[in-house]
């Protein structure tokens, strides 16, 4: 089925991606954004390796490797800097066969858009309305425009237009609990090791550093807070000031050099496994068609995945269009449920949602030696199709 | 790990496929094979839905469906011809999502030489020793060419030089019990529905006809047979006019049009699983990893998946050649084990070895609708890369 046309809704992570990918098997593929610029949502991921290998697969090693940050050990320390463990990477990065790297979220984005050609991303279109035969799919923008093809992937992101279309019903999103603010700051060892992913824990609260390519960090801070807090971008220092007081000095330095004004304040949401991905020529993908808590840095990978599983089953399986995406429904939808509620449970234990149960981590965690949790993350990965 | 120079030993069908996919992804490939003229060893073979979605991947899809048979149905006959079951094989397709393809050696070999360029397969040339390094390997040739690279790929069959490399010990190929002929015939409704696999069985024999591209069938006989039974090409008809006496009709014209002089008579072997299939950056692929009865119709097709997980490892983790190679072992030697034995054991089954269980299966084939035959199929096929 080579030489079929793609509507993409989205220019993200998955709907590059999955562009990518079908123009190199021959599709012809149109990508539509509603945004007029586009701006990815966080400043940094951690690609883990089922994510980095499908971006070797579509010809891209090199370019991801070298905006990757050089990660080699994790380490857990408390709030007041003491460390919990110490432990390489080396033996997960054996098990799954290549290394995960933590980007920044703009230089990943500039690499699929050039990778694509941006000239073939259409922006400031919004899709209003999509129709479909049974030989071909419409979509249908805001200004009239409509484009016609054969497929139409729904990469639009937590907030998908193309999802109520599937399902014939909005979807609400759910929230975690939890605030996250996220940015960058150049990279420094009086923060953390230069090759190493450190996390503070304490108080059913988290901050991480992890190198990202460009001699950075990608920073986060985690607190549970009730739903609908609000902070101005100027407060964001001062909030995490007074969230993290008392916490190490390399939190306090960090809090200290961040710019309040590039530091993204999310609150973290995330939405049930939904019923169906596919509804005809129609199909779901990325956020749109699971959004995870960012708990197992497996959101963008598993996006990523979509891209490799849709046009594996649109070039090598040769009945319809429809068949080949209820193939790939029926290959994602349990592998992103599972995803989304591990996540969650995941989040849960960290941020306090049974206070004891979160204590009990941190004690674990002094017992660590790195294997249960490299175990824990090679587990997921090879769970899915990117042995 | 793009990049890389790959050394093929044998332009069989596993040989030019993994060629294709590695060239695909940038690797510089060279293909060598010890005879003067490029002459498949079958006379068809019939690719089942799995070896088709790679070739499908490959780009060839419309390539193998041009000289695929169109096999719709499947039927079994007594030695008499009486009908004992009569089923359309569109279940089957539906649930694996790729129609199978009978084809003609010949055919199939020309299309894969073709993609792969035959300018680019030097023949004539015989491997006499492989050498290897930390850093490269070298294939060394009869007249004395030293060609290096940075993976051998041994794809040169069940008489393979690169598998007792390998293993550092030669191998026995075991008979398994049956003298096989085979060729093509014109296709004619007096033989067999255009459409169909049939295939008669009695006396613990077969006899079979597919239709492959070109308006040919591709038939088959099996006798069982003491090992080292000979006769020269021109016996090959009056032998079988002999083994099959008292035969229905079709197989008696059948016999009647065949071409004696273009009819193969082989004594089947397989292999006992090898031990290991990797060396450092020297791998086996195809018949020389895994050499099978023919009795499930994958022999090709595994030789195929072959290509396809090799290319894979390769090309999406990036520890080193020999790590990629031993995650390909992995994956593919219980995969392939398991068809050499189920091909054994089936083998046994329609051929007598315990002339109860053969006469249990004609007694069965009366009451199958021809779901449980294609359960079996799918059930081997998605048991692999392909699904």
């Amino acid at each position: 089925m080579n030489h079929l046309k793609a509507i993409i809704i989205g220019a993200g992570m998955g709907g590059l991606a999955t562009g990518i990918a079908l123009r190199q098997v021959g599709y012809q593929v149109e990508i539509f954004d509603r945004v007029k610029e586009l701006r990815p949502a966080g400043a940094g991921i951690s690609l883990w390796s089922n994510g980095v290998k499908v971006l070797n697969r579509l010809g891209l090693g090199k370019e991801i490797a070298s905006i990757g940050g050089q990660m080699d050990r994790m380490q857990y320390f408390s709030q007041t800097g003491e460390l919990l463990t110490d432990f390489s990477l080396a033996p997960l990065i054996n098990t799954v066969g290549q290394r995960p790297y933590p980007v920044s979220r703009t230089d990943l984005q500039q690499m699929l858009l050039d990778a694509f050609g941006a000239k073939n991303v259409q922006l400031n279109a919004k899709l209003v309305a999509v129709e479909q035969t049974a030989n071909e799919v419409t979509a249908i923008f805001e200004d009239g425009q409509r484009v016609t093809g054969d497929v139409l992937i729904g990469a639009d992101g937590t907030h998908s237009t193309v999802r109520q279309y599937v399902l014939g019903y909005p979807t609400d999103r759910r929230y975690v609990g939890y605030v996250n603010w996220n940015g960058l700051v150049p990279i420094s060892e009086d923060l953390a090791p230069k090759d190493s992913w450190a996390i503070y824990v304490g108080e059913h609260k988290r901050a991480s550093m992890m190198p990202v390519g460009g001699d950075r960090f990608y920073f986060f801070f985690d607190v549970p807070l009730p739903k609908g807090t609000v902070s101005q971008p100027e407060q964001h220092q001062t909030e995490l000031m007074d969230f993290f007081k008392g916490w190490a000095a390399p939190i306090q330095t960090l809090i200290q050099r961040l710019d309040p004004l590039r530091t993204n304040r999310v609150e973290i949401h995330d939405v049930d496994p939904l019923e169906r991905l596919v509804k005809g020529r129609v199909v779901l993908l990325g956020d749109a068609a699971h959004s995870t808590a960012p708990d197992l840095g497996q959101g963008g990978c598993q996006a990523i995945e979509d891209s490799e599983v849709i046009t594996r089953y649109l070039i090598t399986t040769n009945i319809s269009v429809e068949d080949a995406l209820l193939r790939y429904e029926a290959e994602r939808k349990d592998r992103t449920a599972g995803i989304v509620l591990k996540a969650r449970k995941r989040s849960e234990m960290t941020h306090g949602k049974d206070p004891e149960k979160t204590q009990e981590w941190y004690q674990e965690l002094k017992q660590e030696d790195g294997s249960n949790i490299m175990k824990a993350i090679s587990n997921t990965i090879l769970a899915g199709p990117m042995r």
